[in-house]
């Protein structure tokens, strides 16, 4: 039997989603608490495969086992297996062809800054930090440029493993929100640190090192080289992701409205 | 020279406020933070001695050294010695009388709580949970018992080293934010555990297992044993302190407007 589930985490204390040698994975946790409850291993599927540091309102999961268990089993006994900050918010049985990462048609992310002279304590790991203020209504300008299909090279890291450089980017919507800037992105997918990236560039532009024209011409040039540094994980949630309707899964979606603390 | 400081933190990895022999106190780390500026022994006084597990959006903190020193060490110097969940938000030199805790005239505590099926995993540590829906409208109608200058020996903990338990409570607000209550509280004073013990008794009445009534019983009855358990520390905030405004502080308040991830 296949099932999907809802995943919310906490970053910090992971080393990314992927299952690591030393377990310390998303991943390796939710599969210790699945076999828990399964009498068996499990072995889990992702929507996305989030960085070190990075949260999730809502990862898509799914999963293979012929243990017959009540969905009550598959939340509240796997949440009472898992650390406190990593919870199942749902779970519910899929065709046998569902596939989490291959059918997702869309996967939404949201960047929280903030900016102040004082670093957050609160928040500490859960927002990214600007130590100046910022000018909205530049970066806002400037990431119109970014929005629809094109190649995102300018903004991906070496490393990317991805066979084209080519996204669409379907929303990038910026919202000053007190002294925090909430970055809303969603996409059919991204290359590795393309959201990070990005953030960081448009800080250059609202911090006034660049002009709102840069990002245009960081685009078209495709050269990482010339962009600004990638910024912190810390304020990088992924919030949600699409599946055709014809899967009948749960809400999907669940937007990262964060803190003022 | 008397120097007062805003502070920020979280309370999770601490022993509460209050210096402890192993050092697991906030207050052991902000001095060893300013000790390392001063290149002295600093002795730091606070207007709310928080529990474990409390956080602070705003901790007023007074400490005396010889040190000439500028605004930018006594914050940002401070800080990069203080760990990641504990900043100083200001600094300001004060009259030698000035007092953090003894001059302070209100003390404002917001408790976060969220109703939802499954705990929460993002915000572990940082809100209050209870698993089922709660009648806030009822818990509103209860709490107004509790405002204005009362008895309130039914919201005491045993260990309470408090002279007279009669208090002002000036401020019982709450309000509904999607699956979020909020709770304001602002009085010159509390009883040990007296807003976790308000928080449980008034869920009692939200879940339906008391009447509105029952909170202005207890009050009257003024009888620990009687009341609901103490609810855990993971939402409650001390967001401000009030003074005389000869004092000539920054601003002593900062609302914990909360996530909603």
């Amino acid at each position: 039997m296949r099932l999907a589930l809802g995943l919310e985490y906490a970053g910090q204390s992971f080393i990314g989603w992927q299952s690591q040698p030393d377990g310390r994975g998303v991943q390796d946790a939710l599969e210790r608490a699945l076999a828990g409850i399964a009498g068996a291993p499990v072995r889990t599927i992702a929507a996305g495969r989030t960085d070190t540091g990075v949260h999730a309102t809502m990862q898509v999961v799914h999963f293979d086992t012929d243990a017959l268990r009540p969905a009550t089993a598959w939340v509240r006994g796997v949440n009472s297996h898992l650390p406190s900050d990593v919870a199942v918010v749902w779970v519910q049985p899929v065709a046998a062809d569902f596939h989490a990462r291959f059918a997702a048609t869309s996967r939404h992310y949201t960047y929280w800054l903030v900016s102040r002279a004082v670093r957050p304590a609160l928040l500490a790991g859960r927002v990214g930090w600007y130590h100046r203020p910022l000018d909205v209504t530049s970066m806002c300008d400037a990431a119109r440029a970014l929005a629809g299909t094109q190649d995102f090279s300018a903004f991906r890291a070496a490393e990317c493993q991805a066979k084209s450089p080519v996204k669409t980017l379907s929303t990038i919507e910026l919202a000053a929100v007190g002294d925090f800037v909430r970055f809303d992105f969603s996409a059919n997918a991204y290359l590795h640190h393309m959201i990070r990236n990005i953030v960081g560039a448009l800080v250059y532009v609202g911090a006034g090192k660049e002009p709102v024209t840069w990002i245009a011409e960081l685009l078209a040039a495709r050269e990482r080289s010339r962009a600004a540094p990638t910024f912190a994980p810390d304020g990088l949630y992924l919030t949600g992701v699409d599946y055709d309707a014809k899967w009948g899964l749960p809400s999907t979606r669940r937007p990262a409205l964060l803190p003022l603390a």
